[in-house]
């Protein structure tokens, strides 16, 4: 007996995967939740039917989402991420070490709950002492915050459901309020190949905050043509360099488990390809 | 009523598109080929139920396969390509108005005939009379020429059925042979998430061969994972870079009718996520 998990992810184009079993079914008062055991990928999240991360490749995701901000600012000691309950995008951050604090604001706390029980690895760092869990709506937590933070990311689901608001003009410049004038704000902005119109709208926004706002992308097999674009705005820093303040800082793979990020990476993942240059004109 | 196509790539993992209509379904000699007409992407060319492109996106594969070694090499006159009989490869090489001739040896005369009858954009440039189209198993072909050629690119389908001995030493050492002592080899080397075995081998293989052998990357999202690698090597060029014989040169996309390659990508694309770079070493 064979039993595959399926998503459409565009209405006309979609992935599927081999499951060996179903961990975790329910439905949270914000989305449905599943954890599959897949024969490819180890474990793998699904809200709503979208697949989120797997064991085998979450690393793509959390350490381009994390990393880029955190080393393109010199002293990003004041953190915050709005979704992200999973926990990856805090451990990736915690590898800078000037990191002091990081509010993680998750609408669902049995995202946070579920990724403690089947994702220990990638929850690893939610019950450190510099991370404050806190669940509530990103949107309303938000505004009780002025220049409070260095950096701000938002590691969001697709923009459907619950995190409908967190694609929002209205969001983009709460989170601007938030941030101190040198803070560096990355939002995940979905697939070039299939979102091009939503991308476009993003950073038309962000330029209006943001004097420098740059795209860039990473490769994410399990997410709709396996590659991704974040974006990234800030008043001060240029978010496509790793920040000098770091020359002499030991970036190898060995020491903070690095298996696709390097200042390399950084700086190429904002080399665009023709087409997705286009999007942006 | 719905038709899927759906395409197991790894046993474990696969695509699926949605399907309008079946244009074209055959056996060849050499293998089943199957023209698709899909909601998604237009055109879908699938061979032994494997996709090779399709209209949206084939732009991707054909560029960097095709543009990477010839803006590398100064002087790229005298092409071989091995497969490829689609043409794609071909349209791009072309697009260098240094080439002056260029060998196409596809060992399924069918797959020729097919891109010309139902991918017009792609074969565009078979009829060229810089292009010689030969009907024949590149192995064999290889074996006659010494010092012959400028370039030689392999592209190639899966290594299982027709295209398995283009992924063997035997291959390779005559392809070299029949390139000229500055020349540039290129072969697309299947997925850095799902192949590593298979592209640490030919990387191995081809550093012997030659002194400079570099693996680069694109995004293509019908392939499995959504990122495709290639492997480049000379003994002479630096294939990481455009050539400074093109200094001045007018790369606009609207020129060359570029859609993903730039020189800034030709370089960026040689940039390898940590786990890439594990894999070669």
């Amino acid at each position: 007996m064979e039993i595959w998990f399926s998503e459409n992810q565009t209405g006309n184009f979609g992935i599927k995967a081999r499951v060996k079993s179903v961990l975790l079914h329910e439905f949270s008062p914000f989305q449905e939740i599943t954890v599959y055991d897949t024969f490819e990928f180890g474990r793998m999240l699904v809200l709503d039917k979208a697949v989120m991360f797997t064991d085998k490749n979450e690393f793509v995701y959390h350490e381009m989402l994390g990393l880029v901000p955190v080393f393109a600012h010199a002293g990003p000691e004041n953190i915050l991420i709005i979704g992200g309950g999973d926990g990856g995008a805090v451990r990736e951050c915690l590898k800078n070490p000037r990191v002091k604090h990081i509010d993680l604001v998750e609408i669902d706390k049995r995202v946070v709950e579920v990724s403690e029980e089947f994702f220990p690895l990638i929850a690893s760092m939610l019950k450190d002492e510099r991370v404050r869990v806190i669940a509530e709506d990103g949107i309303e937590f938000l505004k009780r915050f002025n220049a409070a933070y260095d950096i701000i990311l938002i590691d969001s689901t697709d923009p459907v459901g619950p995190a409908e608001g967190l694609f929002k003009r209205d969001f983009y410049e709460s989170a601007a309020s938030a941030l101190k004038d040198d803070g560096i704000f990355v939002a995940q902005t979905e697939s070039p190949f299939f979102n091009a119109n939503l991308i476009r709208d993003i950073n038309m926004i962000l330029r209006e905050l943001y004097s420098k706002t740059y795209l860039y992308l990473a490769s994410i097999p399990v997410y709709p043509g396996g590659l991704w674009s974040f974006t990234a705005g800030s008043k001060a820093y240029d978010p496509r360099f790793v920040n000098r303040a770091y020359e002499g800082f030991d970036f190898s793979a060995e020491g903070l488990g690095l298996r696709y990020y390097s200042p390399e990476v950084h700086s190429s993942s904002f080399v665009l390809p023709n087409f997705v240059g286009e999007i942006l004109k």
